[in-house]
């Protein structure tokens, strides 16, 4: 069953949605990505931008931000609406017949709202290891499309959430695991995973859970590669084939990037 | 092949999308209906508020609205995002398998860009008889879903343009009806047409090509609902098995409303 499908699930951040120019590029190297393939992106300034001329206060707990009900309006239509629509019709002007989709979409992401205790973070929705419905995602790859998802996801109940679009990338590749070989790309502002954060050519080429530990003991990876290095390897426990970090300029280049797996 | 499928589609416009009771009542009896859908929204205050709030000037040409860059925005971040996906996620807690779409999606409604001459409307998207793709759109269905289309269409180049959304619902029912037996239905602010406007009850129940000259060389129908009533014909003509205008209050009452048919 199994070993009949590849999927390749790539995540890029606001850093390149931002960017028309990498965006577009980025977007070439992915439609010519050979095989079954899922995109998820991240939001970017156009959300705070519009919350900004809109005079919707930006409220921040522990340095993370408040979803209230007019920022959760705010970035509907921005990531689900805007950057989404933009990214599907870009990806079909290259010939990637393309799917924008939030987890309301065919019910493709069931999330569950963030408990107010003890932090009050408003409409957020976390992901349960049983949140993502691969079913639904390979039927549509079935139909010759590829997803696009943006972070926003939706309750059981049927209300909107703000998800993090780093997590929606993990959860949708160990969920699609179950049915296929999966690989994880995170795109990223370097090159890969650094062992000099002063030496952009100082790419660690692999990691695995054993090699993580001596490179955080050691201080090499520290900061917030630690939390993110952590999840890539929590997801190569649950089957994905392997999580790479790399430039989005080098999604084609196979030899680039940092590969963390088991 | 065509008559193993029955297929409803059902247009709503602004005066439901933006009444939240109206919109929840509604979309129940949408939930309700037997047999494979199609649902087509239009816009609503919600864009012109939000033009208004971002300083974008509309610039009305002969009575309709230019759709410049800013404004594609608007109405892609409103149509697209807030409404679509509020509507999506509204169903799927009704039990009703969801899918939001524009144009762009699935490459499922390629338009034409209106030509600058005699009058540039700007980014306005036209559809011709073969711009619905109803072959994506029954793949969709097969897999149980059902669509739920806002105007906003695309170019073969990627371009995204704003619809109307009437033509939309038309041009979808028109495509399926090549493979399926089609009733559409325009919800109404009234019960359906009216031979007298001051009078509610006046519905008509049957229109005919025959019929409808008649009622409009005796003055009956008149106005607006001349181009309304003639578009419907055109659907009719193109095979769609019957086009209801009715309320949306009375969507799930099968003798309510005025049946335009051959």
């Amino acid at each position: 069953m199994k070993a009949a499908h590849h999927i390749t699930v790539v995540k890029i951040g606001g850093n390149i949605v931002n960017d028309s120019v990498a965006l577009t590029d980025f977007l070439k190297k992915f439609s010519s990505l050979k095989g079954r393939k899922i995109l998820v992106h991240g939001g970017g300034r156009e959300a705070t931008a519009l919350a900004a001329a809109l005079n919707i206060k930006t409220t921040m707990i522990e340095g993370r931000r408040v979803t209230d009900a007019d920022t959760l309006s705010v970035v509907t239509m921005i990531y689900a609406g805007l950057i989404n629509k933009r990214i599907v019709s870009m990806l079909q002007s290259m010939g990637c017949n393309a799917i924008g989709l939030t987890g309301a979409d065919a019910k493709t992401i069931t999330s569950v709202r963030r408990p107010a205790e003890p932090v009050d973070f408003g409409f957020v929705g976390d992901l349960k290891s049983d949140s993502v419905n691969h079913h639904a995602i390979m039927q549509l790859m079935e139909c010759g499309l590829t997803p696009v998802f943006c972070a926003i996801t939706c309750t059981a109940e049927g209300q909107l959430l703000n998800s993090n679009a780093d997590t929606v990338a993990s959860e949708v590749a160990c969920a699609m695991s179950e049915v296929a070989d999966v690989k994880l790309i995170y795109c990223f502002e370097k090159d890969g995973v650094l062992s000099d954060a002063n030496d952009d050519s100082s790419v660690i080429p692999i990691i695995t859970p054993e090699s993580f530990n001596s490179l955080k003991n050691d201080g090499v990876i520290n900061g917030g590669m630690i939390p993110k290095i952590t999840n890539a390897i929590k997801a190569v426990e649950r089957g994905v084939e392997c999580v790479i970090i790399k430039s989005a300029a080098h999604l084609c280049s196979p030899s680039s990037g940092t590969i963390i797996k088991s």
